[in-house]
């Protein structure tokens, strides 16, 4: 994929709309005159409005960038008010589900490789949903309030959710007792094959082309061999008013861990966002994408890692054996960043070697150059190897080849 | 240098009576309850918040990242209201102008290996524009502003400056007759001679401090083999507020252009902004840095460049030859992504050959992997170079092995 990027801020009006009872959640900027603005909330929706403006009829990027969300933030699980949202996305119209696919893939490659243990990726079909929701008579204004009871099952009890349709929702007793059979169902493709034996599901056509739409993604994810990864989940329903189609969300299934950092990538398929954008463009632009969550996937990182990670890329620090070397240290230490060495050096006249040579321990760097003017008379100088505390005397004219050889070769690891 | 990040946005308060005149060039985030926040406007500050909250000492640290200002953009001078800054600043308490000097010395290697042409690094120091002000009979509660009057000298004829120090910032005609001839001087070691011999100036506490800094700082920078690209330059103010020594700006001499993009960077001293966000605390902790206007410098470099940029990585592209080849297709990719190739292919079930070569063709992909009924039979697949168009068999066995051959040699340029 491309890479693009978009401001940190658009029109209020791009947002509004888009993200159902999360619209709370969005930062406003003050109004100083001008356009009305706020901080993106994801960056899909960016996506979208720039696929429109730039009139794309098909593109394929990924986005590394910041979101905001006007929420509270918990930090062992990850979750900012500011934090990095990768974007993976394929726009254009193209044949059903080959795209969808190639998302799931990527998920699954990006959660194996980050090596944060077991996931599973939960799969379900917009249209699906709104077919069974027809079929059980869930009347049509309701299925986005439904929808949002639904998504809460992974944390909430069937009891608890089946009492907010009723009560809240204002769905019939009748109408969620049909539902709920479908509802708590999981599991891969015996229960597509379940599912596509239904008449009540044969009969509508939502439901069949959800079905259709799975039946190919299973085919396809399993030559891609993620079929194992998938769970299909008829209570995933993903809180977002812009998807149309195929949604999943990958979740983390290490239950060691006393917090659970919940869903670290979602997605799904957006067909009539673009089109928002601009009403009177003919041509549709439909989509398909994935959000990692790349800061929940850190956080899990970091509470396995003790390593202490080396934060500079300092290859040869210039070091001072007594006083009244400084503007020698600064000669030499020119010489190293001409040659493109990364090179520096303490910003005190005369500070103590030691001193010296601890800040070199300290933040790893592999090598110092010590200067003292007994060597310097002799065209000499020290080299340390920091690791070992081993010291070498260096002619000066062949300092530079000498630490290109060494810093070829692999010294300390750069993590 | 180590990196570091801050949030996007910080409290009001971090920013208010840090900018000078530009503070009305702040992006507020509008009043949603809670902390009253707005967008950060440079580096500097937030970067002195961050020393400061975590009880700093000493940081050496670069910041590559975005700033806003609501400003009116001029997009051909690479003017923005969302921008790239690339910021490096030391913070610590070490000896005079060593770190400064480093300053400027970064400065000159970034423009010289940016390859923008010619350039100067304006410098001056704001304890002598003190010292001089109080020389010369301004009152000292009017130095900021005749500060921002005098920063207006690169662009503004003197007559007219001058014209707004008396109608405008009050100050006496013959406050600025004593003033004029010093504002005019610019040069290098020989005006800091020159005014070391001025008596008035010997006898004012800022002014020697200041000329003592910059003796020291011309002795470095010659060392460091930039002092033939410093001009000093009374006239130098730069509008924020919170300078206290060394300031300098780096412009481009290229005059070729239509346009002038200005500075390109620019920077100095600070020794109170970190100590302005913690009063309590005991420890000054003094700053120097520089910020680098990556977007002018890269709205520079594009005038210049001609040649078409690659925007994808993408290695090989498994192609069709004709129907009925997709999960096939799906089957070789699933392969190449395996074996850790960047690959791709096209999300159309039966896509036209030459429509996946064009493609190739146009997003420079260096290999197309085509397949065809007859070869699969055989175990075969043709491996096609993109740009010579060349073709060979090559047997399924070993693809990957081919492959990773070829790429390890230089192919296309991938720039």
């Amino acid at each position: 994929a491309i890479t693009i990027d978009t401001p940190v801020f658009e029109l209020k009006e791009v947002l509004t709309g888009k993200y159902g009872d999360d619209t709370k959640l969005i930062y406003d900027l003050k109004d100083q005159g001008g356009e009305l603005l706020a901080l993106r909330y994801d960056l899909t929706v960016p996506f979208a409005r720039y696929v429109s403006m730039n009139n794309i009829a098909n593109i394929k990027r990924y986005h590394i960038a910041k979101v905001y969300r006007r929420d509270n933030p918990q930090i062992t699980l990850g979750r900012y008010r500011e934090f990095y949202q990768c974007d993976f996305d394929i726009a254009g119209t193209y044949d059903p589900m080959l795209p969808d696919a190639e998302c799931v893939k990527i998920v699954c490659e990006i959660l194996s490789e980050a090596g944060v243990g077991e996931f599973k990726v939960r799969l379900n079909h917009r249209k699906l949903l709104t077919g069974l929701f027809e079929v059980c008579g869930v009347p049509a204004e309701k299925f986005r309030s439904v929808c949002s009871s639904l998504d809460k099952l992974d944390k909430t009890p069937w009891d608890e959710v089946r009492r907010e349709m009723i009560e809240q929702k204002g769905l019939d007793e009748e109408t969620v007792d049909r539902l709920t059979p479908y509802i708590t169902l999981h599991g891969g493709l015996e229960l597509y094959k379940q599912l596509a034996e239904e008449e009540q599901l044969k009969r509508n056509r939502d439901a069949c082309e959800a079905l259709e739409d799975l039946r190919l993604l299973f085919q396809y994810c399993d030559i891609l061999n993620v079929s194992n990864r998938i769970s299909f989940d008829l209570s995933l329903a993903r809180g977002l008013d812009y998807y149309t189609g195929v949604i999943y969300e990958a979740v983390l299934l290490d239950t060691d861990r006393e917090l659970s950092v919940g869903s670290v990538a979602g997605g799904g398929r957006y067909d009539n966002l673009v089109g928002m954008f601009n009403p009177k463009r003919k041509q549709q632009v439909p989509c398909v994408g994935v959000s990692i969550g790349v800061e929940r996937l850190f956080s899990v990182l970091e509470t396995r890692s003790f390593a202490q990670i080396r934060t500079n890329e300092t290859e040869v620090y210039v070091a001072s054996a007594h006083k009244g070397l400084h503007l020698k240290r600064l000669e030499i230490l020119n010489q190293l960043w001409n040659a493109g060495f990364m090179a520096e050096h303490s910003y005190k006249r005369n500070p103590k070697l030691l001193a010296q040579l601890q800040y070199c321990e300290e933040h790893q760097i592999p090598y110092a150059i010590i200067l003292g003017a007994d060597e310097l008379a002799r065209g000499i100088v020290k080299l340390r190897e920091i690791p070992s505390r081993k010291e070498v005397e260096v002619m000066l004219d062949t300092l530079m080849e000498e630490l290109r050889c060494r810093l070829s070769l692999p010294t300390l690891p750069l993590l």
